[in-house]
């Protein structure tokens, strides 16, 4: 192949922090590989001189033994690879290939300025939502409208009583898309509607967030159905629908909704310590730049093996500073009941959204438990 | 909670097999659990007597040891509750929180029809495909324009190269996208046109197939400047779109061009065989339902480490019988050579679609090397 080749790289480049399940030397070898097989993806002998294998195939930055048979390697690439305002390719090239190699994790992005341009991030954001609900200090409570399988004449009913013990987001449970028994607009509508009625009577701003369930085709319309009907935001599961699409939703000043992300299918990427990419990243980092205000993400001690170290890592990459992108609220979920708040303020701060479901409902009168709720929060 | 829910519900149930990294008495108690995570995710003592706890929740239908200290378990699941042609609803029901619980395989789907009905499936399969190519018995040969780096003049010569020398398909590397050095348009068009001009001379129909890039709002534009340019298919990532966006990209009467599915980004529910989906159902059954003609996959004794087991689960799951789904091509591929060209061939049977990509430059004459590859496939 002849070096005809006269693309203009700008210089600047993002890093990514890996963990290679490797000692050292050997770990060294598979940086070099990962640098090939991320970008070019083409024998390295055969790549025409100049800027393809100077500058486009990535660069090792830095090996660092992390104990246990683990090494930390930091892989920089040129920005011009990562497309423009394109989290796809972003994504393909910092995980796409090699996460089909076993022992890679992703560990942290390091993204520069003119990468981070591209992506609006969480529109809302910490602070806003904070505004749009009229709290600016104590912990958000949300709640969810379930189980599968009721109408929603009794979800809206449900919604209405959520809404007036002073849950501050009511959302869809993940599992209600557009069964038959529970079709999306009639869900949607009602539940809208109760919420808005208990506001009036409590003089709050509770906000419904109903799921979007697929076909693709039809999101643009269940988003419309959304916005007509006054829902207050969105629950998305990126894991689902593609990260993309959320970041979509997130940016389209159409649609203007704060959107929480339900980490549904995306265990896979978190449960094996040795692969994947890192709770840090994915919530923190990834969701972030996809736009949601507020990730979901099952507690330590629930129903979900997350670990404290796992949920810290999360509550970390959701407030550390990335660019000119707003925070995000991390929102523990996943099992947990009143007598978990103290600790869960504890372990989180103020800053933290407390998703509270099947719980609420081990009393007769679901408005008083999550009154009790609400003034544990308040204490 | 007033027993006031009446839905109604068919009796036809979709089932689906686990194998879960337990001992079989433990695997029964979490069985038993993933009945209620995947459905209700409530607590099963607070259910509304009725349809909720008799239908809803999932039915553990058999526990059985697997060896190892592991145990297949079938569950099955209301048919109403997966939604109607709702791939992501299907996807949550099956996996979306187990995801996130370790050591839960999903193994494999049984769908009954008024499931399958919602989906069409691959638009041409392996015989519609081998119609658009004209070739009725051997076996395929895929190759890519790559590496990335490359002006679209330059990537668009090795198009013509690879048409000319009798390559069925010609794709985009995946790692191709809208980077400012190589536009998703001018590339296209040029790559179209020279793989045309190839055509021509040589009286075959080899068909170029473009990478989809991000971002999602301009995946329409994408897919429409695909066409006009004379694309003979697409390349779309799932992982990085969503398994529903290339379904309808696939169902497209608008579009109507066969797709490679490529798998960047799903190697994390693989590569632990603790957890994740299994080879079989990621590539044969939901590549499938999500409408690819063929999946690209990475052979066993190339640069990844899926097993010959794992890729003989690959292709017994694209070929075997999936209601009236067409059935799809393996694609292997990952640093495949021309000297594994026969073994290849021993290995999946004539109904293959090898992809070749850089081992294809190991010489000075590309050309030449592909009309190499050419005659061993026609022997």
């Amino acid at each position: 192949m002849n070096d005809t080749t006269k693309i203009q790289l700008s210089g600047a480049r993002l890093r990514v922090h890996y963990r290679l399940a490797e000692r050292p030397e050997r770990a060294a070898q598979r940086a070099r590989a990962i640098c090939v097989e991320q970008t070019v993806e083409f024998p390295r002998e055969l790549l025409p001189e100049g800027p393809i294998p100077e500058r486009v195939v990535g660069w090792v930055e830095s090996v660092a033994p992390a104990g246990d048979d683990t090494t930390d390697v930091v892989i920089s690439y040129a920005v011009e690879t990562a497309g423009d305002g394109d989290l796809l390719q972003l994504l393909n090239l910092v995980y796409g290939n090699i996460s089909i190699q076993p022992g890679i994790r992703l560990e942290r992005l390091d993204l520069p300025e003119p990468v981070l341009a591209g992506f609006p991030g969480p529109r809302f954001g910490r602070s806003g939502l904070r505004r749009l609900l009229g709290v600016p200090r104590r912990p958000l409570l949300c709640s969810a409208v379930k189980p599968m399988g009721l109408t929603p004449v009794e979800l809206a009913e449900m919604a209405y009583q959520l809404a007036l013990g002073g849950i501050d987001l009511v959302k869809d449970d993940h599992g209600l898309a557009d069964q038959r028994f529970c079709p999306f607009d009639e869900r949607v509508a009602r539940c809208a509607e109760a919420v808005d009625r208990a506001n009036r009577v409590t003089g709050g701003r509770c906000r419904y967030l109903p799921n979007l369930p697929g076909p693709s085709e039809r999101l643009g319309e269940r988003v419309e159905v959304a916005k007509r009907a006054g829902a207050g935001g969105l629950l998305v599961c990126p894991g689902l629908h593609g990260l993309d699409v959320m970041r979509r939703i997130a940016c389209d000043d159409a649609v203007s909704l704060p959107i929480l992300s339900h980490p549904a299918l995306q265990g896979s990427y978190l449960v094996d310590p040795r692969q994947g990419i890192s709770h840090f990243a994915l919530f923190g980092q990834l969701h972030r730049l996809a736009g949601a205000d507020g990730c979901i993400f099952p507690n330590a001690g629930g129903r979900f093996a997350f670990t404290p170290e796992d949920c810290r890592a999360i509550a970390r990459g959701t407030g550390e500073p990335m660019g000119a992108l707003r925070r995000l609220f991390p929102v523990p979920a996943g099992g947990m009941g009143l007598e978990r708040v103290g600790e869960m303020v504890e372990f989180y701060g103020r800053d933290v959204i407390l998703l509270i479901g099947g719980d609420l409902h081990r009393s007769d009168d679901l408005v008083r438990r999550c009154r009790e709720l609400r003034r544990l929060v308040e204490g």
